[in-house]
């Protein structure tokens, strides 16, 4: 008998914010696997902290600080290998996701790896999208309205266009690309209807409209543009 | 001392989805306020049950099932009306939703309603598009790529130029909108990459592929597309 995978989606941040199917999974796997930048705390890891049993075998995934794609595929070689060995040996193993394991999540590399060779169970979490809506009390959609989901690297002329084309546009990984995004919003007039989220639903959490937003945006932040046409009556 | 607002999302309908803050707030409020289509059950109440306490005040928010929005505006005014005298008494309210408040949600009607005389906390959940995507086990966004969330209900030109315009495509309310979708997906030859979900993360849950989808679709489907250029790896 194999053990099973679980992708395991932890949501945005708060460890309240972790669904009550993953604390059960977490207190049930033999082993628990995480992404960790080089030199950095393991984000995912810190969300879970708390529902992780002590005695648990735990397998970072060190991700080196590079653009470069090899060496992240190597790490994800080879913390695919040691999760099949203990899958192999019949124990249940779930690899740590900030947000939802399959909206940007890196859990995808270790799926591509693993999938067809074990049964994978994937358990969806709150993303990032709808904490930051949450704490700026913005509505995103309703009735009719489509949702954008763009990330802050594209190039500007592509920006713009999403951004015009639909109802509500959620930029994430604004970081260092807040510049720029910020002035396509102020060519296309919805500079001020845009809100920055940094760190939802941490105790780091700001809130502000973009033009107060600060020089240097952290990875996690987003910009949200609702445009509003609509009353919510 | 007025009472609190909460805007409480369920997830998609395993009450195992329920984040450990919801279930916490779900204990501590007086009242629940649920929205429930006449003549039907609520479904937001029934993903919650297993966690209300039994005595508490219920209200019910009765929609009528008419396409005018007027007899809907009447009788969240009327809700928000009995939330609004709860509140007044000093005591907390959760208004519960499935998925996500902020996400196609009712929420944003008495959000709209009481947002500016009451504290009011927005508790994100996870949302049905992030659920399809895990019952389907099929990754959505990696990268640098983007995602476009589109309701069925759009003209079948804006569909596709809506789907052709982005890298992952999430169709919701698709409903009595099936055969129309799947013309335009046939025709920009993305059919066979579709996938089909009903009642993800319930007990009914079906994942198809498009063509073997059933001819009537109930409202809670969803048609996904990831055009996986990327290959994950």
């Amino acid at each position: 008998m194999l053990g099973k995978l679980f992708g395991l989606g932890l949501g945005p941040g708060d460890p309240e914010l972790v669904t009550v199917k993953a604390v059960r999974i977490l207190k049930s796997v033999s082993a628990v696997a995480f992404p960790i930048l080089e030199g950095k705390e393991s984000f995912a890891r810190s969300i879970a902290d708390q529902y992780i049993p002590k005695e648990i075998n735990q397998i970072p995934i060190v991700i080196p600080m590079t653009q470069d794609r090899l060496p992240a595929q190597k790490a994800y070689d080879k913390a695919a290998q040691e999760i099949s060995e203990i899958l192999d040996r019949g124990q249940d193993v779930a690899c740590l996701c900030e947000g939802d394991p399959f909206f940007y999540g890196s859990f995808m590399y270790i799926f591509a790896r693993l999938s067809k060779m074990y049964e994978v169970e994937i358990i969806p979490g709150v993303t990032s999208v709808t904490a930051c809506a949450a704490a700026a009390k913005m509505p995103l959609l309703a009735r009719n309205e489509h949702l954008t989901v763009i990330p802050g690297t594209l190039e500007p002329e592509d920006l713009r266009s999403r951004i015009l084309n639909a109802d509500a546009v959620v930029i994430m990984k604004v970081g260092r690309h807040l510049d720029k995004i910020k002035k396509v919003l102020e060519e296309v007039e919805l500079s001020s209807e845009a809100v920055y989220v940094e760190y939802a639903s941490l105790p780091a959490q700001k809130v502000l409209k973009l033009k107060n937003a600060p020089k240097t945006a952290p990875y996690f932040s987003m910009i949200l543009v609702a445009k509003g046409a609509d009353p919510w009556l």
